[in-house]
């Protein structure tokens, strides 16, 4: 048997067709219509699904159950997009609409979520229960998983990991509250504190490779700055480390989960962002060598752990 | 049937019997032994025990299991307290111990997971999962139900509630970390806020008070001088409140359960503390009004919420 996992994003929906062992069978997208209400979505998502599985060649009768991540909150239990802001969805009875197209079980969950149950399975390992995964992106994306379930609290609105405050009255959120660990440790952030060091700093090297591009930063100069010995750069990442590292443990000290995986580009640093971090960790976490603390990983599935995670709902 | 619980503390052992509603029938209490072991620990547990069963007149036969609370971290899973520095335990078997005496189901827990599960019961709503319960005493003490059960993370060592960073290299912890929420929040830290407010305004109603008191200030002043009018109070108090909902809204948006308890000495100012971190907390929970937050509320129990729950942890 098989499962669909659909990833619903503001600019593309994408659909695989995932085994048991979560290997993407095959997988396609489609473009998000802009404006599109929840009838137009569910008919798109009908019509890219009824495409993976003529292209994979497995029949409907194959497929267990379909799942669907999207953005925004959800109320999994319901079936319901409560609210989603980038693709215009209020109170939207999602999975019921698309039942009329397709008579199997139909679940949804918040993408982060999805992106976490998908890490969680790619673990391999079945004595884990308590796991989080976060997303440094935009902004930073969350997913709790407890008692190898999905966590997200009353109504689905919970693990919004991203939008807890480390420094009180500090840098705007998008969210609208200020200090946020998202606007410390997104790769946004790590954008916006490269900009402003290399503003001061216009000696540096890290200055000279914006200058270069045109005068845009990504998240990937400043370690290539840092690699090539340059001070300003270094500072940025230390100061970037050591706020990552207060948002982590917090969800350490709450939710000590037994492993966090971290995702995002900035992961592709590996152990040059981990072995850091865990040093910055150190005096951070409640108990300290008395207790056994979370291990913190990178993350192992990239951008297809939505479309994993959202096909094991139904798992 | 009856369940015991049982609440260990540093300066004394409390025992109680449980009805199957939550109602104490009868409860007792011991001083505890300085530097006494495990095994002393539960002699001591064993004989308070035999001693509140026949001042109720209820017989062994009666009881359907024991529960401990433990300060500390607690393996629940395996029945040890892994550490517990005011009690002075090691990785102390001390369920395996006290079974040695009784033979019944005996169970472990945090005392603030007791509390928490006391509290939750005490709700008396069957259609709530997911609860957590703070108590703003020397420190902040937290516990988490999730899903109607007791959550405290891998090994036990999470729901450390308030051991969530909210200022950055704020002020220093008894943990050792700087700028957690219970540096802040805890009545410890509201007394050191006024003593410093009434130090600067020395001509102040809340210093009056102070003085009057033999330079000594509790956590009830600063309410009592705000409520005759005094500015400097009102000031500490509303720096109070904002430190406080900053720590709760980081509770909403990662665990968002449906119901927070707050309990500690604060509390007993109600709505007079319940409705300015109402307004405090507008602004600082993700989704804000599109989302239905958790309600916020007074605890009920009291001291008696640890007893209650050890007792149901075998429930």
């Amino acid at each position: 048997m098989y499962y669909i996992g659909v990833d619903i994003g503001g600019t593309g929906i994408k659909a695989g067709i995932v085994d048991e062992k979560g290997n993407i069978i095959l997988k396609s997208s489609v473009p998000t219509e802009k404006g599109i209400d929840y009838k137009g979505l569910a008919k798109s998502i009908y019509n890219l699904l009824q495409t993976v599985l003529a292209d994979a060649r497995i029949a409907a009768d194959d497929i267990k159950s379909i799942g669907m991540g999207c953005p925004g909150t959800i109320d999994a239990k319901n079936g319901m997009v409560v609210y989603a802001n980038n693709i215009n969805l209020t109170n939207a009875p999602l999975c019921e609409e698309l039942k009329k197209y397709i008579d199997k079980p139909i679940y949804i969950d918040n993408d982060a979520n999805c992106a976490a149950l998908g890490e969680f399975f790619a673990l391999g390992d079945d004595t884990v229960s308590d796991f989080v995964a976060i997303t440094l992106g935009t902004g930073i994306g969350g997913g709790v998983v407890i008692n190898k379930k999905l966590y997200s609290g009353f109504k689905g609105a919970g693990a919004e990991l991203g939008h807890m405050v480390i420094e009180k009255g500090g840098e705007g959120c998008s969210c609208g509250r200020k200090g946020c660990w998202e606007a410390y440790a997104s790769a946004t952030a790590l954008i916006r504190e490269t900009k402003k060091a290399a503003d001061k700093n216009p000696a540096s090297y890290i200055a000279k490779l914006i200058e270069e591009n045109g005068g845009n930063a990504n998240g990937k100069m400043v370690w290539d700055a840092k690699e090539a010995g340059d001070e300003t750069a270094q500072k940025v990442i230390d100061q970037y480390v050591e706020n990552l590292s207060e948002g982590l443990a917090n969800i350490i000290n709450s939710f000590r989960p037994e492993i966090i995986a971290i995702g995002g580009g900035v992961c592709r640093q590996g152990d040059n962002l981990l072995n850091p971090l865990k040093d910055a960790l150190k005096g951070k976490i409640y108990g300290g060598d008395l207790t056994e603390s979370s291990r913190i990983e990178i993350a192992k599935l990239g951008n297809d752990a939505g479309i994993i995670g959202a096909a094991f709902l139904g798992k």
